[in-house]
């Protein structure tokens, strides 16, 4: 049996004994065949010896359960790893980042406590799913929607603490959170905003409460373990236009994302969305040729004779049926100061949608219905994906010279072109995801993380940083948040040494490891 | 010479002397004379024993003079109270809530640092005013509005930072921050969000940067000076348009409140307004028999008769000129379901307004316009005033009784008729705004705190806690926020003796008082 690291084969069989006891021993898994599926699928280190591979699992039903295993975590000193459904693929799935260490897996706690048609929000735990909650609302015919991210297998508290992204008006989904419930290291149950006020009637709908508003440092973070949080919903909408905006010359992108970057700023586009451009898009036997040529010229002109525009923004308006009819009458004049600028309209929906309607529509993520789709995105021959995500400010001058610098290393170390899909998801910057293949072959893994690794320091040196990471290169990237010699990570340890002295939970987690651990800085 | 609490004369006069040294004689103030400014004169315990009165006050030009004056502080266990512009009126201007701290003054900090007009924030020191700052960019013809509170002299930092409020689309002033500089109370200089990557590029347009985010921690809090903040600034709209939905009877309430809501939750409203119900308002000679009476279809019918709506609702919408006439359409359509709703349009403006329009205009601050225009609404003979905030669910049963219920608690505890103003400050709950006159009499200061007290205990009883408060009510609302054993408050004491140990910066403020100074709970 593994055991966690600097815990004796005893204490911890010890230890295991006591968490079957406190929630049964149906719950704890220990054996090899128990804990393999808590490997991460999609890791770049798969079966190399630094593949953190758990030493048990535990899956409580509620609150109590929760707390029970933190007092026999901090007896014994074990370190806990927090999986809400455990699908946070790409960035480590439900393995822990500290090989060893026990996943404290929520799955079980998946009840929809309240959903309040009136007030727009939700009161879930952990281990509800996008499509549990799509279902329950589907179940009772409520008038509000969620906003799934890409795919929908994942649970709204899992992906909002990792400040996770979707489609609709909703798609910060950090920002939608409204009032948790966190078992803190110490294994007290606290509730923050306005959950702190016993018999609160607006715990889901005022985020700060009084004094310090705490809540958000449990997202990203091992200060605790959310057992409860409050989402807000959107109220279904009337109706849904999308328009696409297409330019074709290079250096139109300098006016499309000013003008863009004034309608998120407005207010007058809510959603999220994908600027593509196909020059810079995934390897593709028509393109090739030209691009490798450089001539931006000669790409505009064979994109103006082949239908092919340089850039292409889709742009979602959720609303009214004639206040997005407005708002796209209005985008349109905006960009129309672009010389040969192209617009297509549609598609255009109306809500509820008829049970007809849905199976013809080709992305129902933006309408707030969870789905598994993108996967048939995605190579099939690779085992799965890691995402490395910069965020980039908004201009095309930052975008032309991110998508240059990445596709150039890709080139420069030899994995070919990059595959960079460049999205809206934060209200007032974009974030680049470059997908990575991950395989099961160790020397390609090996040569993704060297990639990986150039990237985050060439990006870091353009002053960009990664809004979230795979287990494996949290280190990495919390070490390039490094102003005035790391005062952010320092100010996070002190936190952390003071809430969880025993540092008990998720240990190493976006680069903040509990003193016991932590490593002397070079 | 006052002293602090627990420091001797003798101590007290070296650091004078030491602070002196660091940042200059002239800017550290000792003098009853120089002192006096720093009471806060709408103290509702004005000159009673309990004032809070400094000992001194210290005005540091920046970064590192904060930093000298804070290790002082260190060295001396001297309680430090910051504020920005000192215009915190209401709830406690520019003094402590401790008597006998030394106040620290960033007044002299005042420097626009940025402007993107193209990504639409603004990099700024804390004693930037608002009106400082719409000069700046009105000076250079920047197309970004700033969104100003009432009145517009305190600061963004300063009000932002206690989570205040405006009537743009930004007026959740908290939800506009992006990025903070803070030195902490150990006197290191930290940056949150991007702004811990060195040379960062997006620091002022992505929050939460990598790890926990603990940006919103130094909001109502006593964790650290903030000595640079980012917000986010919102682009000069094409026009504004206000529409004011008028019900007749009294349970209409319910039904305005329900469609008002889902607006809101939409966003198909965005700016923040005042729901004004005559009957619930301030004494009146004309209406007061009437209420008195306590009929409700007596008031209906008066109203009708007196063309006196029983509930008004202004909507602002700022954007494109059709997109806000198709908003207030839509609006229209959606109340039209009350049975005998009336309509007023207007007024509408067209940005940017000329020279000539701006004074005609009543109420400039919705448009982005700082005045001081509010203090005209005071009764004349008060000295000043101060809040009772609830933030009350957004229903028109829980708004009916709380207007019932603090109505009844001023009229039981003799001060007739409560001044309540109702407003939708944050995006999904109502802040009902009691505003008492505070005067330089010892019997009627003694009678409002009896009020506020009352009021605080009966919100609590139903749910309803505070938003932010007067310094001197600062314990009472937080032991109101008490789930738990006052879990909340624990983790913020366990974080403020992590990050504090010697208690130096704002104690008692919010409840947190540092660990050598904190009572014993009953």
């Amino acid at each position: 049996m593994r055991v966690p690291p600097g815990v004796s084969p005893a204490d911890f069989a010890e230890a295991i004994k006591q968490l079957e006891g406190a929630i049964s021993k149906e719950w704890v898994f220990t054996s090899d065949e128990d804990v393999d599926p808590y490997r991460d699928a999609y890791s770049p280190v798969w079966n190399e010896e630094e593949e953190p591979i758990p030493s048990a699992a535990v899956a409580p039903d509620g609150v109590e359960q929760v707390q029970a295993i933190i007092r026999v975590a901090n007896k014994y000193q074990i370190p806990l790893w927090t999986i809400s459904t455990g699908k946070n693929l790409g960035y480590g799935g439900s393995a822990p980042l500290l090989g060893g260490s026990v996943v404290l897996d929520l799955k079980r706690m998946n009840r929809v406590l309240e959903i309040d048609e009136k007030n727009h929000y939700a009161l879930l735990e952990p281990g509800v799913s996008y499509f549990d909650l799509y279902r329950y609302i589907q179940d009772r015919k409520l008038k509000v929607w969620i906003d799934p991210p890409d795919p929908g297998w994942g649970s709204p508290v899992g992906n909002s603490l990792e400040r996770g992204g979707g489609y609709t008006p909703m798609h910060d989904h950090f920002d939608a959170v409204c009032g948790m419930e966190v078992v803190l290291p110490n294994g007290e149950v606290m509730r923050t905003g306005m959950g702190a006020l016993p018999g609160s009637k607006t715990w889901q709908q005022y985020k700060y409460g009084f004094g310090p508003y705490v809540t958000p440092i449990f997202s990203q973070s091992n200060f605790g373990v959310v057992t409860k949080m409050g989402i807000w919903l959107f109220p279904e909408p009337e109706a849904y236009l999308s328009g696409t905006v297409q330019v074709w010359k290079r250096d139109d992108l300098m006016p499309l994302v000013e003008i863009f970057t004034e309608l998120v700023s407005s207010g007058t586009m809510r959603g999220c969305t994908t600027l593509a451009g196909p020059w810079f898009g995934p390897p593709n036997p028509e393109l090739d040729p030209l691009r490798a040529s450089g001539s931006v010229t000669a790409m505009e002109d064979y994109g103006r004779r082949k239908d092919i525009p340089f850039w292409s923004l889709p742009l979602p308006f959720y609303g009214p049926a004639k206040v997005i009819a407005a708002q796209w009458e209005y985008t349109k004049g905006k960009f129309s100061s672009i010389p040969g600028v192209t617009f297509q309209d549609g598609p255009s929906y109306r809500f509820p949608l008829s049970a007809e309607e849905v199976p013809k529509i080709r992305d129902t993520v933006p309408l707030g219905i969870p789905s598994l789709q993108i996967f048939s995105l995605l190579p099939p021959q690779s085992h799965g994906h890691i995402g490395f995500s910069p965020i980039i400010p908004m201009s095309g001058q930052a975008l032309l010279e991110a998508l240059e610098l990445f596709d150039g290393v890709h080139s420069e170390l030899g994995s070919g072109r990059a595959v960079l899909t460049i999205l809206s998801s934060f209200p007032r910057a974009f974030v680049i995801i470059d997908l990575f293949p991950v395989e099961r072959d160790v020397e390609k893994n090996r040569k993704t993380r060297e990639i990986y690794r150039r990237l985050i320091k060439v990006a870091a040196a353009r002053g960009w940083g990664e809004y979230r990471t795979h287990t494996t290169f949290m280190g990495d990237i919390s070490n390039t948040y490094s102003f005035n010699n790391h005062a952010l990570r320092h100010f996070h340890e002190t936190i952390k040494d003071a809430v969880d002295p025993n540092g008990i939970l998720s240990p190493g987690k976006c680069g903040i490891w509990p003193k016991r651990m932590r490593k002397a800085e070079a």
